[in-house]
């Protein structure tokens, strides 16, 4: 798709970011079932529910613009998911899988805060103000779930873990 | 990889981040060269003068953790790349290309952010002080370069331009 405007950029990256939401919320379930911690496994299902909202937000702003919406490939979200799988796939350690996992789901936070922010400030400038409104809320909601991760991090080290157990 | 303890995950994640770092030394001055905006093309060619210092940065980690400086993949920065290639492929306006590249590039920034984060954290709980310093180093970098394509952003009106070309 040839970008010509910025409406075709912001379009564009809408589907995009469309693909990715969709995407999490196959990707999350897997990860909040593979989740040793239980308040991560809480914060990863939370998330769930939250995206579901999401994908609503971006559907009424592909309505605000008149288009369809249809989802384009995120290439960003394949590689970002790629390196999810290769923690839950190669960490047998509960504890290395539980902050692996934190960091690789926190790469798709800040994938998606870039995003948002992007496109709510392009929405501004395209004078789609109740568009700009609306993913700008997501954006806060990502910024959250940040937040709510960067907390969870603290508080799950496996180096003790390890120690303990070789006691 | 198996990623057993927490150094293998930190080991395994550095060697990502350390691929990252070596391919944007390669795609900045592309992209630095494609931009239209003067303070942009500055933006992105400083940028990549930073990174060959985060390189370096990364090498004195592994030489730290007792490990060869040794890239792999990052899937996530290939897709994140994908991404960039395709607006500068596909974005003819001059003030497109320069939001839709900002875009781009803020969505790596914010994976590095992620990266970085992440790493200062685990270096920490593996009581490799210098390294977490090191890395946390970094990582202010990326945030300040975020803030840099963030101030950008807001002086690059693609709607406005079109307007005075249109009169």
């Amino acid at each position: 798709m040839a970008l010509t405007t910025l409406s075709d950029l912001f379009y564009d990256t809408l589907r995009d970011i469309y693909w990715a939401e969709k995407h999490l919320l196959k990707a999350l379930p897997k990860m909040a079932k593979k989740a040793s911690h239980a308040e991560l496994a809480t914060a990863l299902e939370n998330h769930r529910a939250e995206t579901e909202g999401q994908v609503e937000r971006l559907e009424r702003v592909f309505d605000i613009i008149g288009k369809t919406a249809r989802g384009k490939t995120c290439e960003a979200m394949v590689g970002l998911s790629a390196e999810a799988d290769h923690v839950l796939k190669e960490a047998e350690d509960e504890a290395v899988r539980d902050v692996g996992m934190i960091g690789a789901a926190q790469a798709v936070e800040h994938y998606e805060i870039a995003r948002y922010g992007a496109l709510a400030a392009w929405a501004k400038l395209l004078g789609h103000n109740d568009a700009a409104r609306l993913l700008a809320e997501t954006l806060e909601e990502e910024k959250a779930a940040d937040e709510v991760l960067n907390r969870l991090a603290e508080s799950i080290n496996p180096e003790a873990e390890a120690e303990r157990k070789a006691a």
